[in-house]
C-alpha cells in the first residue's frame, strides 16, 4: 500500500529545488516581481527593470531617472579598460559575440570595477557608524587618516587617466537637483574636500556612483554589477568595431615589444 | 635628412596600435560618438546609449522608446534559463559576481540567446529578396515550406515553455503604436500566421524582437548582444538572489538523481 | 492497484536527471571508465587520463606517449598569443586565478585554437574520401587547388611567426617512431609537400597534431579541447607571473598609441 | 636634427610593453624556460611542463611522478561537481566547446576548488611558524582548537559525498613511497588524526593535495591553477559526452520543481 511516507520519498529529490522571488513562469504567463512582464513591457524604463529586479519593489520616479543616470554614466571609456581590451582580442580570435562580451566582465576585477564595491563598502560603513544628527566631517576625516597611514589609496578617488573625472560632478549636480544625495553623497563629498586640499585628488565615476547607488539602498555587493550592466553596451560597440573594422587576428604586440628576460 | 617627422611617420604602426571611433579618452575630457558624457549622463536615456554606441548615432524619440521596450522584454525568465542557472550554479561555488555574470552569458549558446541572431539574419535575407513594392506572403510562404521540408524549425516561433509567448504579441502590438513595424516585422508576421494555422505555432520573444531590431537597422549579428544587455539585470537579481538567500554550495542534484551506465 | 514500483517508474524521468558513463560517484567510492580511481592515481600518466576519460578505454603505451608529446607541444608559446594576453590582462585587474584562466580559454576562437578542429576535420574527410588502398597524394592535391582557387589558407599550415615551425617536424618525426603515424598524418605531409614546393609554406603545430590526433582516433570536434589541456599550464604560468611579478593594473597601451577617428 | 631624446621619445611607446620569463619567441624557435621546444617535446611528461612552466626549473623524477599522481587524483567526480554541470549546461544550450570549458573553470569558486588554496595557505603558514626540530602536532591541536571555536570547517577535511574520500590515503601513502612526504603532509595528518578522532572527519582530497603540493614548493596561490590542469580532461569528456549523447537545450530542470515564493 502507498504510505504518506513512500510518497513523500518518491517526490523528495524534486521538492524544492530551486526556489525564487524574482520570475514566476508559467506556461503563456510571466509574472515578475508581482508584475505582468506583457504590462511593464511599454510601460517601465530600463532603470525601473533594473531596480525592480535587483530590490524587488518599483523606484519613484527621481529613483528610476537616478539609476538611469548612474547607469549611462558606466558607458564606456575607449579601449583603455582592460575589460574592453579583452573583449576586443577576444573578438580577433573569431569567438563568438557571448564569449568576447563573457570575457570583457572577467576583467573586472577588484583593481577595474571591483573599486566600486570597496568605495561603496567604505561609505555604508562609515555612514553605519556617524549617529544620524552627528556631521559626516569627523568620519571623512578618521577614513581619509586611515587610509594616509597605511599608505593606501581611498577607493573612489583619483583616477589613472583623469585628475578630475568629468563624469563625478556632473552625477553629484544630478543627484543634489533630484533629491536624491544623501548621507553616502555626502561623505563621499566630505572626503574629496580632504583629499582636493591635502593631495589635489578628486572623486571620480566610483566614488560618485558608490555615493548614489549607496543612497539609493543598494548593498554595496551589487556595486560592481550595476556597474556591468552600464557597461556592456560598450563592449558590445567595441567588440562589434573590432570585427566590423579590422583584420582577424591581428597582432596587438609586435614581437620587438616584448623582452625575454629567462633562460636562453 | 632623417627628420623627426620621417621618424615618426615610419614608427607610427607601432605607435597607433588601436584605433577606434567610440570614445576618446583624453584626460578631464571623454568624448563618446560626438557627444560629452558628462552632457549626456542625465540627458539620455539607457536606450539611446545602447543605440548611440552600437550604432554611432542618436536614435529619434519612437526608436529609443521601441528599443527600450525590447531590452525590457528580455528582463527575466525565472530560474528556467539555462543562463540563469550557471550564475546561479557559481554563484553558490564562492565565485566572484563578475565571474557568475560572465558565466551565466556564456551559456548563451545558438539554442539559447542564439536563435535572435537566427532569425534576425533570416528576416533580413527574406526582406532584402524581396522587391519593396512586393508583398511579404509569398517570401513567408517560401521560407515556411523550406524549413518544413528540412524538418527543422524556424528560429523565433514555438517557446519550450509557451504555447503563446506573451510578450510578442505586446511587442508587435507597441511596434505598430510607435510606429516602428517595418518590412522584416510583417515577414515575421506573415510567417506567423502560416504557422498557427498550419501547426498551432505563434511567434516568441526572439522572432518578435528580431523583428524590430532588425526594422530599426541592426545588423542580426547583434542580436544576442542586445539580449544579453537585456538579460544582465536578470543574472545579477538572481546571483545575488542565490547568494543571500541559499546556503553556501547546495547540490543542485541529489546522487540519487544520477544514472550511470558506464563500465564498472 | 498502484504500488511503490509502478509509482517510482512513473516518476523516473524526474529522478534520473543526469546521466555519464563517465564516472560513478558512490560514498567513498568512484569508478572513471570502469576504473577504481585510487587505483588510477600512480598507475596511469596523465595522457592515459586524458585518453581514458574522452575515449573510454586505455590507450596503447605507444598512443599514450604519442599523446603526451601533443599535449606538450602546446605548452607555451610566450605572450603573443591572445589566450595568454587575456589571462595576464584579467590577471593584471585583480581579477581571481579561475576567471583568469578561464578567460584565457575564451580567447581560443576560431583563428587561434580553432585552426586544429579545422584541419583535423579537413584530414578526417580527405582520408574517409579516399579509399584505403590508394595513395593520398591525389587527395592533397585536389584539397590543395580547392583552398588556392577560393583564396583561403588550408588549416594547419604557415604560421603568423615562424616559417618553419620547429615544433611540426619534431612531432611528425616522434610519430614515425612510435608508429602513430597513420593516414592522417600521410595526408598532411603530402599537403605540406606540394605548398613547400609552391609556397613556400610548411605544416605549424596544428596541421602536425591534427594529423596525429586524428590517427589516434579523435572526433575532430575534440581538437581545441585537447589544445586547451596542453596549453592550460602555460596560461597559469603567465597569470602568476603577472601577478607575482609586474604592477597591478598597469596600462597595456598609453593612451597616445590609440588613434581615435570618430566624431570629435 | 635628430637627437638622442628624440629618438627615445619616439621609441618610448613600445618599449618593455610586455616582459616575461617564460617563452622566448623568435622566429622557427621557442625556447621555453631554458630548452627550445622541440627538444622538450618526447622528453619530458607532461608533469615535467607543468613544474618547469610555473617553477622555471625541471622538477626530480620522483617530484614528476608526485605531481602526477596530483594532476591524475583530480581528473573527474562525475556530474556531482558545480564546474562540470556548468560546462553541461553550456554544452546543451550549443554554447562552443572553448566557451563551456571556460565555464566550467567559472564555477571553480572558494567553496569548490578554493579549498585546496586555502587548505595550502593554512598548512604553509602552520609549517613556517614551527620551528624545524619541533613536532607539528602541537601546531595541529592549535590549528584544530582554532577552528572548532569559530565552529568553522577546516578546508581539506570533510567531503560532502564521502566520509571516508578514497583519494586522499592513496595520495599519502604515494608521498610516502616516492620520499615526497614533508612537513606539510604531515601537519595535513596531525591535523586528520585528531579531527577524525573527535569529529569521525578525515582529510578529503584537497587536504592531501594541499599537503603534497606545499611539500613539492609550490606557493598556496597556485592551488587551484593545479586543480584546474588536472580536472579539465574531466570537464571536456563531459562536454562531449553532453553534446554527443543529449538532446541539444534539453530542460535541466522541470517547471514542477522549481518553487515561486515572490509577489503574484
Amino acid at each position: 500500500m502507498i504510505t504518506e511516507e513512500i510518497l513523500k520519498s518518491v517526490f523528495k529529490p524534486h521538492n524544492l529545488k530551486w526556489r525564487t522571488a524574482i520570475t514566476k513562469v508559467e506556461p503563456n504567463r510571466l509574472i515578475t516581481r508581482g508584475y505582468l512582464q506583457e504590462e511593464l513591457v511599454g510601460n517601465t524604463s530600463f532603470s525601473d527593470m533594473v531596480y525592480l529586479l535587483v530590490k524587488g519593489k518599483m523606484p519613484s520616479k527621481s529613483e528610476s531617472k537616478m539609476l538611469e543616470s548612474v547607469l549611462v554614466s558606466f558607458c564606456d571609456h575607449g579601449v583603455t579598460p582592460p575589460s574592453t581590451q579583452s573583449a576586443r582580442i577576444m573578438a580577433s580570435t573569431g569567438s563568438p559575440l557571448h564569449a568576447c562580451m563573457a570575457g570583457g566582465l572577467l576583467a573586472f576585477g577588484k583593481n577595474h570595477a571591483g573599486a566600486i564595491e570597496n568605495s561603496m563598502h567604505l561609505l555604508q560603513e562609515g555612514v553605519a557608524r556617524t549617529p544620524p544628527e552627528e556631521s559626516l566631517d569627523d568620519t571623512a576625516r578618521i577614513l581619509v587618516d586611515e587610509y594616509m597611514s597605511r599608505q593606501e589609496k581611498i577607493p573612489g578617488f583619483g583616477h589613472r587617466y583623469h585628475n578630475a573625472d568629468p563624469r563625478a560632478p556632473r552625477l553629484m549636480e544630478l543627484a543634489r537637483e533630484m533629491e536624491c544625495l544623501g548621507r553616502h553623497s555626502e561623505l563621499a563629498l566630505s572626503i574629496e574636500s580632504l583629499l582636493h586640499k591635502s593631495k589635489n585628488i578628486r572623486m571620480n565615476i566610483d566614488g560618485a556612483n558608490a555615493g548614489i547607488l549607496s543612497d539609493l539602498g543598494f548593498d554595496w555587493r551589487l556595486g560592481s554589477g550595476i556597474f556591468m550592466i552600464g557597461r556592456l553596451p560598450g563592449i558590445l560597440a567595441h567588440t562589434y568595431e573590432e570585427i566590423s573594422r579590422e583584420s582577424p587576428f591581428r597582432k596587438f604586440f609586435h614581437i620587438e615589444e616584448i623582452y625575454y628576460d629567462g633562460k636562453e
